[in-house]
């Protein structure tokens, strides 16, 4: 997500006790001292020695292990040196926080440095009004481009791609092209591909830069180009696209407009972040809390989480009505109180673990239909299998717990019945939602365990109060 | 993890009825019934016309979506031609079976055409006595090159770093350079940057390729490379060499032994393939399972399954046993045993919340002592106020539907402290595990429903007997 415009520190030499990361990896409390002091003291000189050599992934991890007041302090005082490509490293709220302390102009200045992809990245989380106001600030061609990323939709290919790139008609020869390169100075800071265009920017072909170097400088670009190319559409959702660069391997790939013509390329660093953000959204989703983040304060922290609790508190109140129903048969028998729980615990285990299996496989596109069958046929068996083991032994620590071998066989056969149904609603429910389009990560969790809570405490009591006539 | 020796299907052009995926990009029930038929006749010129044009990435797709018999049936026919880098884009499960089914020549024949990395990959697994048989098998130099590779830890750099590299002496020119290139025909299938080593093959300094190409010929090497190299131990966890990659945008990094030499390269798509795995690895053991694939079959899915149900199953019971101390209160007030499950499961939801966010911090490296305290403070804050929150929400549900205040505010009251007790115990749970060096994603979850368990129950139970004075 950012240019390579400074120097990661040298791991492989071991920590240094007073350098910027500790043994762990983590930020060094004893190098933020002393960037405290400096910022205390406003001597610039001693803040750029800090913070000029460092990369801006870097950058980023020492913005967020200071104070707020701090940050904006450092911004400050570092003025026009200030890397704005950091703000792409760190966490959204902190990067909103600072954004909004920081003049219109300071922006302007700031992002009119970066990469294309950087700049969108900071602006799209902008209101409307501030970011109309950066983007006027903006000389004309970087604000045409910026405006184009801009109008794709969120989260799409569009949206992360960098605009500069290499394309060269395919009549070229090799030394025609490795002069352009050595003599012109407008080029993309990185690149690994080499576009063949058109006159309207059909993509022909791709060579790697590897294939070109090893290429004699007589030979024409069309003969060593290759013309059978991987491009991602600009309005593609990003996932897809970071799907295609873990399946295939790809390093940089070309990204094509409505009409077919190169607009930009994305390239792997970039869908490295996208790859880890969808997992990391995957496991919080799975987790119940939403787009949050360490660094949110407690407000939001309260606001993205009660949503979920409250849906929780609905399903217990249901599964109490359930257990409400028996009642009378609780109060004839006080042992299925202290036993029920147990039933519906072990199912809502079991049902988590068959869903979280089926939740990655889905998200990975690893369930055709074949594989589904398999899937639903095994988790089936395994819930049985499973069952059975764990109704054997709860059934014999409960009839020696409570002296009752039928209370014993009771709870046994709860528990055989509460595997195979949590079994089944472990895939059922994440593919469920699935094909209606929803996110299984999201909510699959609350319907599982439901399902297992209902039936788990419904037939252990049922049972119960049928086996003893409790009725 | 493969070399990029097929051509992959060209998305952007719409799915083809036909073709080898879907719409929905799975791979197409029609295109593996047509591959089944060929299969069955033998139709060896037609398979080929299908398998051949295909990157290994699909060619794994493809044996995975067969059954366990017309894998090996497929390998078998397709021979010599059929690419032995597919194998390492299957399930690992799939992978053994095929395996162990390929005699060890075949499978010999079949490595030595391969990239190293790929072909430790396939080979890591194996049992030791069929693996020296296969290497035993190899040419001398590939041997030696893969024993290397493989005496290095499992999961290390030095297990997934690719042997072949270019490395070129100091004093060398552009021109001398781009000379060796275009002539050697021993070189890399693929590389991004160009390694400057001395005589004893310590690293001097890389060139990126981009930056290579755009240099004059009479350009000196050491004047051009950049001498700030980050370079990863072969020793050095995968995982750590993963976040070096994504950190710092890496495509691809130097790998050197324990006397400093150049020993290798890892590139990103490696590394990818890394960070999906440990992600896919956290999702899987929040949600209870190990190390299981879809493929897996019933006896290893229980067999992994197990463990953690047991041990769900102990902290079941002594919860049970928890709400037995108080078998008397709910004798008299069966409307206990109904409304019990509701604390437990409120702050089990609520612990599962914080907890998932921690662990996620944690992997990611970003909790160190400042952003733990705050993350401490803020999880106590936001588990006071949702407890509070939740507190007047259950109370008033509870007072009306048993029309008693009272009971209303006992269940209330437990609800603000199991709360509270659920954020503090889903953040120190996961610490603590990571400071006794555990993986927090393993055991938190059972540790942290436990605790919100047994503090449920038994703060809503005694205080409902205190309240009322049932003891």
């Amino acid at each position: 997500m950012s240019t390579d415009n400074g120097t990661p520190p040298n791991h492989e030499d071991g920590a240094d006790p007073n350098g910027l990361r500790d043994s762990s990896d983590y930020i060094n409390p004893i190098w933020i001292e002393r960037l405290r002091a400096h910022l205390g003291a406003h001597d610039s000189a001693e803040l750029m020695d800090m913070m000029g050599p460092l990369h801006s992934a870097d950058t980023g991890d020492v913005l967020e292990a200071l104070e707020a007041a701090e940050r904006f302090e450092l911004v400050k005082q570092l003025g026009e040196r200030f890397d704005f490509s950091a703000l792409t490293e760190v966490d959204e709220s902190v990067r909103t926080e600072l954004m909004e302390l920081l003049p219109n102009a300071d922006i302007a200045r700031g992002v009119s440095g970066l990469d294309n992809d950087d700049a969108v990245f900071i602006l799209e989380d902008m209101e409307h009004g501030d970011r109309e106001e950066v983007l006027s600030a903006l000389p004309t061609f970087e604000r045409l481009s910026l405006k184009r990323s801009l109008d794709f939709p969120e989260e799409s290919a569009g949206r992360r791609m960098q605009t500069d790139f290499i394309a060269i008609p395919p009549f070229w020869t090799v030394g025609q092209t490795i002069d352009y390169l050595r003599n012109e100075e407008d080029l993309p800071d990185e690149f690994y591909q080499i576009y063949v265009v058109d006159v309207s920017y059909n993509v022909l072909g791709i060579i790697p830069l590897d294939k070109f170097l090893r290429s004699y400088r007589q030979r024409r670009i069309q003969e060593i180009m290759n013309a059978n190319v991987i491009l991602v559409d600009a309005n593609e959702d990003q996932e897809e696209a970071a799907r295609d660069f873990e399946r295939y391997d790809l390093v940089e790939v070309g990204v094509i407009d409505e009409s077919r013509r190169l607009v930009g390329v994305l390239t792997v660093d970039d869908m490295v972040d996208v790859i880890h953000e969808e997992a990391d959204e995957d496991i919080k989703r799975l987790g119940g809390v939403g787009d949050e983040d360490i660094s949110d304060n407690m407000v939001d922290t309260v606001r993205s989480r009660t949503p979920w609790l409250v849906v929780n508190l609905v399903t217990a109140i249901v599964v109490s009505m359930i257990i409400g129903l028996f009642n009378a048969t609780i109060e004839q028998m006080v042992a299925l109180a202290v036993l029920m729980p147990i039933v519906a615990s072990m199912g809502g285990n079991a049902g988590t673990q068959t869903m979280t299996v089926t939740v990655r496989a889905l998200a990975m596109r690893q369930l055709d239909g074949r594989k589904l069958r398999r899937l639903i046929t095994r988790e089936m068996a395994v819930g049985l299998v499973n069952g059975l083991i764990f109704a054997v032994l709860i059934g014999v620590v409960t009839a020696l717990r409570f002296g009752n071998i039928q209370l014993g066989i009771v709870i046994g056969l709860a528990m055989v019945i509460n595997l195979i149904v949590a079994g089944t609603a472990g895939i059922l429910i994440p593919v469920t939602l699935d094909k209606l389009k929803a996110d299984p990560a999201i909510a699959s969790s609350v319907f599982v365990t439901t399902v297992t809570d209902v039936v788990g405490f419904f037939v252990f009591l049922a049972l119960a109060g049928l086996w003893f006539g409790l009725f």
